[in-house]
């Protein structure tokens, strides 16, 4: 691959981070060079029990007067989605309220249509919103594993749909509670990861801080294993995070890029990274959030974000972009015009550093 | 415009940059929301006298033989418009050497065709190449102007055209040379613009800094206003450089965006800056090269790039990829649901800081 990229018309290296994007997706797909077919983005939704405390400026009931807009496509990823060429898929991975009986799609058959149109919509009701942490486990082991199950489910609809890359988003109140608390208990420092989410202030700030902090301490501890990724989970992800988490394992190996959103979604990673080490492989980080954890949760996963435009947003709208980014990579690596197919006196010479 | 960006279902000021660049947009088109109905980019070649110097490491045949990797779309700013739905016009502002009989575009007419085909071509040779400037003026008076009018023409037929955003981008043999010699000429401390370009080693890097500061020491000094720009862009710009000067200040006050490249294009947007102070509120910094000086040379005109993704191609890669952002901020503004269109009890109150 790299031989490839030396070849086009262009200074060696002149693509800068393009050609590193294009390296790791042929690294991803295992072929020279790569191709990205369809794209698709699964704005995973759920509610958080610790909402209860206080912790967020919206009421639970946003999330799913959010999933009609997603369905209705007036939310900002719908716009982001056609923008860049994403067909959107809208998932109940735990919403606390019902939702009209939407058409729902089958996880365990692959999508043949093109989605170019009206979004989809995967009912995934795992846990009617999780718990409240500050009491008991947000999910517990059965709904952690109801959730995981999903989001493998929903891997392996995108690879037999023939998504080449599949960009994850999150869509609920209260989750960057939720995301702090499940990597505080993966070892990031409880300061780095707690955050003003959607814009709380001072006072809500430091309810947030001392409701992860005693939640820590009343589920912990948590060893730096599989199993303290699995008890972290269990003790704190809401069903998006659960279930972004089973959608980045399940997308391990399968030569499908995986493209992080921002920190809740992150957060999902980390917890898929500490069990199956192996599903970074595939993980691109779309971009650098506002929220001020975020990076401390890539460098966790060692991503280097492709954009950053300090947005805070979530529904895969950075993931989307990034990966945007990183079609036309794959695109610069398929179709640019070669030296070793021009008749180019001036090639560049192997012998100098270009 | 504000008023709409907060009526928007999103938390206030959740898309971050998106939001200043839809805001920004709307102040140039003076509208709102604002739209953008096509996009083109014109790829501004020129040679440059001073490669005589030794200051690159491609012969100056190379600009010839990229023009036509452009219009055989084989070559990365043809993968890059592409993907992200520009329109490519090649503009030969000033090679040296002969090129084929393509058809050329009447500058004086627009073009009402939809050119999401073949690209454009566009014969405006004001010189043959700029003259030696470690000798003589690279462009002199009549030259320089000759590539301002140049650039004029090129921006009335931008605008009659429909464009409502255009990409500037640049290819030159040794223009980095002049680029950084035309910005130590506005004021830049000369060891901040001198760069490796293409990849020169230490002993061409001493070269090309020896150069420039003997040619600012015989054609200098250069008054910091508008007469002492015009003698830097006549003493230093080579052709492309002047022609982006010129396409600048052309599009000033017209209401189309105009997006910037690398280090070269955003030297002429200094000269244009200098000349008509105006001309600065139409640009765009399209993204951040790994040329060092570009960040100072942005720094000049006030700008924050959009993406930084360590390219230093030019052609207008790292312009396009900004520009399809801004495009996007532009979708959000105009596509998304507004709560006020919404009957969402939840929808925030003006009263809190989201």
């Amino acid at each position: 691959m790299q031989e490839l990229l030396d070849d086009l018309t262009k200074p060696k290296g002149s693509l800068g981070k393009l050609e590193d994007y294009a390296l790791r997706l042929s690294a991803v797909q295992k072929q020279v060079p790569p191709r990205i077919r369809r794209k698709s983005v699964f704005v995973l939704a759920g509610d958080h029990g610790v909402a209860a405390e206080g912790v967020s400026l919206y009421p639970s009931e946003v999330t799913a007067q959010m999933m009609h807009n997603f369905m209705a496509e007036g939310a900002a990823i719908n716009v982001f989605s056609a923008h860049c060429g994403f067909d959107v898929y809208a998932v109940d991975a735990g919403v606390a309220g019902d939702l009209p009986a939407w058409p729902s799609q089958d996880a365990s058959k692959p999508c043949t249509e093109s989605k170019a149109g009206a979004p989809g919509f995967f009912s995934m009701k795992a846990v009617r919103g999780s718990a409240n942490f500050a009491k008991v486990p947000a999910l517990g082991e059965a709904g952690f594993a109801a959730c995981i199950e999903n989001g493998k489910a929903l891997a392996r609809f995108a690879v037999a749909s023939g998504y080449d890359m599949v960009a994850l988003g999150d869509m609920g109140i209260g989750n960057t509670t939720s995301a702090a608390a499940v990597l505080a208990a993966l070892g990031l420092d409880l300061d780095l990861v707690v955050d003003r989410g959607t814009g709380i202030d001072d006072a809500m700030l430091a309810r947030k801080r001392q409701v992860i902090e005693k939640a820590l301490a009343l589920h912990g501890p948590f060893p730096s294993n599989a199993a303290g990724a699995l008890k972290a989970g269990q003790a704190f992800a809401g069903p998006e995070i659960a279930t972004a988490a089973g959608l980045c394992l399940g997308l391990a190996g399968t030569g499908v890029a995986c493209m992080l959103d921002g920190f809740p979604i992150t957060s999902g990673a980390c917890l898929a990274a500490r069990i199956d080490p192996t599903s970074v492989d595939s993980m691109f980080a779309g971009h650098l959030s506002r929220v001020r954890g975020h990076r401390h949760a890539l460098d966790m996963l060692g991503l280097d974000p492709i954009v950053a435009l300090d947005m805070r947003l979530g529904e895969g709208t950075g993931a989307v972009l990034g990966g945007f980014i990183v079609e036309l990579a794959c695109k610069i690596a398929s179709s640019m015009a070669r030296f070793s197919q021009l008749a180019v006196s001036s090639a560049p010479s192997d012998e100098v550093d270009f």
